[in-house]
């Protein structure tokens, strides 16, 4: 997915809020944020919007010495998701159809993305969890469905902490043992890595992976060649959240998306209503990204 | 009043909401961004953010070559307004006390703003209006009623169009042999100037001059010797909107704010929350800014 011009004051935001996180010092909110300007004035819109954000989180890690800057924050959405899983895990339980209120569950949790919202409350994942389970999602239900019948191998593809608590409830209706969760390589805003997966007890039902990059999302390209050899090798891929909606949406691979479209671009580029719970396969966004460029 | 970082990323995307708003030209757009995206990296933070948001709307303007690209939407949002007059004009009437109420119809008028939304409708107007009717004014209102009383010369400095029918409300309590109405010399976003205030019938009531500048705001630097006047000999300034509290809050006159507060930076500053209905004086403001820079 392109970048649309929209996505650069989000960015620039992004980055702002990113280095007032680690610290109080306005002087280098300053530098970092006409850095950040200048880079946006000359940026190739070719490339997904998770180009420019990987450069950014990683020239703030580097500049301020704060590898992990939203690690607290990590622990705090982990612990949060962790308190509601019981109950959910409950509803599943009870459920007629399983596989898909799990499925929705864990679209639902994509909430959790602190690179759209910094503060997420544990108001916020309840109203989301029960917003998503009174509505539709939205796609292709039964296209996943058969997906998931028929695959001997899955990659699943996770996005943020806490919301890979409620990836675990998917994952444990996928039959785990055909499942490999992959993770990001380094961090990178709130995003999953294996200390995450590791915390909230995930090593115990999969095997585990880390992509090898720092980008919040999965650019392929800089992606390690064991966990591009999964990628190539898995029969039904499942990708989380926006970061791995906007660099995947054009790959020819079996993968289905699943998130909730926070942002007017992405919503746009998938063809779906701002705020909207999607499950969508690759290859069925507008890849020309005319409706992401025209969105307000 | 300084430039927060956060000004940046809105006047980023203001810019963007203008050009678009005058061509779909998507190579003009990218063009106009890089431009203001690099501008903003060498920003000058001391200045009030209308002086990079009078550069915006200028460099689109000279670009594109349309000399007022709001004039559509001015006129009717002009018409919105004057169509709510007669319903408004008969609560003044029927109040026990006319001059406070007609300041707070000024004040929620202020709700029509394109450089904060572009797309302001009939109901966005009417629910601020009851909004802010039902709702306290925040400041300084018995001050504002004693100089009120006691001048004998009072410029009124109008902010947007549409907005300024209310200001006749206003001015109709002050008056208005006593008032001088300034609108901008140059049209800039939906910024009232000399055909508003004319199409509206202000010039049945009042004398109306223009500042000379075409800043979204009142830069003192930039404005007619022949306002400068009219500014320094008012025994009392009346300054309606964001604009011309950022570019004003610091002079030493006695200037009046009316406006609702829009945004976090300039709600900061004044010292109250976002939304609020503000009727504040100069030199009442956080003048460090350090309640804007700390805004999330």
């Amino acid at each position: 997915m392109r970048t649309s011009l929209d996505c650069i004051p989000c960015l620039v935001r992004q980055a702002l809020d990113a280095i007032r996180l680690i610290t109080p010092d306005e002087t280098l909110h300053r530098s970092i944020l006409r850095t950040v300007l200048g880079w946006s004035s000359e940026i190739d819109l070719a490339q997904p919007p998770i180009i420019l954000a990987q450069r950014i989180h990683r020239y703030i890690r580097e500049l301020t010495g704060a590898n992990d800057p939203y690690h607290a924050a990590k622990l705090r959405l982990n612990n949060l998701a962790l308190k509601l899983l019981p109950e959910y895990s409950a509803k599943i339980t009870a459920s007629d159809d399983p596989l898909m209120l799990a499925a929705q569950l864990a679209i639902a949790g994509n909430v959790i993305d602190m690179g759209v919202k910094s503060a997420v409350t544990e108001d916020d994942i309840r109203q989301s969890l029960e917003e998503c389970l009174s509505g539709p999602v939205l796609g292709m239900q039964r296209e996943f469905k058969d997906a998931a019948a028929k695959a001997n191998s899955i990659l699943y593809l996770a996005d943020n902490a806490g919301e890979i608590v409620f990836d675990r409830l998917l994952i444990e209706q996928l039959s785990p043992t055909r499942v490999i969760l992959a993770v990001r390589g380094t961090p990178v805003l709130n995003d999953a890595t294996q200390n995450d997966a590791f915390a909230i007890g995930m090593n115990y039902l999969v095997r585990i992976i880390d992509n090898g990059s720092d980008a919040p999302g999965t650019l392929l390209s800089d992606c390690r060649p064991d966990f591009i050899k999964c990628f190539d090798e898995a029969e039904l891929i499942i990708a989380k959240g926006q970061g791995n909606y906007e660099s995947l949406s054009d790959v020819e691979r079996p993968i289905f998306f699943l998130f909730k479209a926070k942002c007017p671009v992405i919503a746009g580029h998938a063809g779906y209503p701002v705020g909207s719970y999607i499950l969508t396969r690759s290859g069925q966004n507008n890849a020309t990204g005319t409706i992401a460029a025209g969105t307000p």
